[in-house]
């Protein structure tokens, strides 16, 4: 692209920067913001350069919170005997939204990925492993994405946790083998939840 | 979508107000920036604030620029008797990357358009007419899209213009009725620079 101004040349390429935008819609982006008023793009950059900075991650499920203890783990009316494991905060978005789930949850931030990289001491793993020896755990229910990498990590998990004497579930699949928690339906996610199996069962299935 | 952190909804929020953005990309272009050094969510915002902000337009053509005139206009190879009208700086830049053209262009910064409520008054129409009432134009190409709106924007045009001496022109479409210019191949694009019709004869067509 030959542009006209330097200016939009370098804002172009910082918004095509961001995964799945392209040179020609990040254009697009900026030229809308050119014809907005100069609020729009303060507000804009104010919003995320603020969140980016003052932004924590609960200190005991690594969820995003505003706070030290995110909001779940700060209910009392939670109980936090039981703990849902899942990739992201979407996650977590995706099942509070159902208003099914009174457990609480931890946020591993991603999955196992050897073609990225991304290895078990990338995630928050150790963390868990220690809330389960500590005594604090009564049940994990894994809800990581069933592909392959959501697999491999919980059973990496799995393989850590089996010798503590606390009860294992996947969230039961009323949802297509391979699709992403965030994707899936209130009814259909809240169900799994509930319906959660035994993580045994899930291996030999 | 419930949210943990206010910071984080912001956020979403302003994002989402961007035209194509829906709330869940916006979340996960948010994400993104979260997992991603302070640096990036810097440079971003550093780069869209200072294009906002001392980003201006070329006084002869309303092109973006970063001085008073734009290169183009500033460049003294370029034949400032044909001036081609274009809607936007989307269409400037598809146009020069054919290498074709070598007038200059007047950006309207639209179209007519009554639904959105874009009259004439919104668009750098009187400052063409009166390019043209000047007597430095001797021609004139219409280069917007073939859509409704940009044949009712090139007639309420030529309806101003025709009293005067000069040439008007649309571009050749090689490429079909309805297409926007920026997403033409540089060879049909330039082709059609070259092989312009009197505006006329687009009329009778
Ligand atoms: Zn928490
Ligand atoms: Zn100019």
């Amino acid at each position: 692209m030959d542009f006209s101004s330097k200016l939009l040349e370098n804002a172009v390429n910082e918004v095509s920067r961001l995964p799945g935008i392209g040179k020609r819609t990040a254009l697009r982006l900026v030229l809308h913001l050119l014809k907005q008023p100069k609020e729009s793009t303060k507000f804009l950059t104010e919003a995320l350069n603020v969140m980016r900075n003052e932004i924590k991650t609960c200190r005991k499920c690594h969820n995003i919170s505003d706070t030290i203890l995110c909001d779940i783990c700060a209910n009392p009316k939670r109980n936090t005997e039981i703990v849902c494991v899942v990739e992201d905060i979407r996650d977590v978005m995706a099942i509070e939204n159902t208003a099914q789930y009174k457990g609480v949850y931890h946020v591993l931030g991603g999955k196992i990925s050897p073609i990225e990289g991304i290895g078990p001491q990338n995630l928050q793993i150790e963390s868990l492993v220690e809330k389960v020896r500590s005594g604090e755990v009564k049940e994990l229910i894994f809800a990581l994405s069933s592909t392959m990498e959501g697999d491999t990590t919980n059973f990496y998990i799995y393989k850590q946790v089996e010798k503590y004497d606390i009860v294992t579930s996947t969230i039961a699949r009323g949802i297509s083998v391979g699709d992403e928690l965030e994707f899936a339906d209130e009814v259909t996610l809240g169900r799994s939840i509930i319906n959660r199996i035994p993580f045994e069962n899930s291996l030999k299935g």
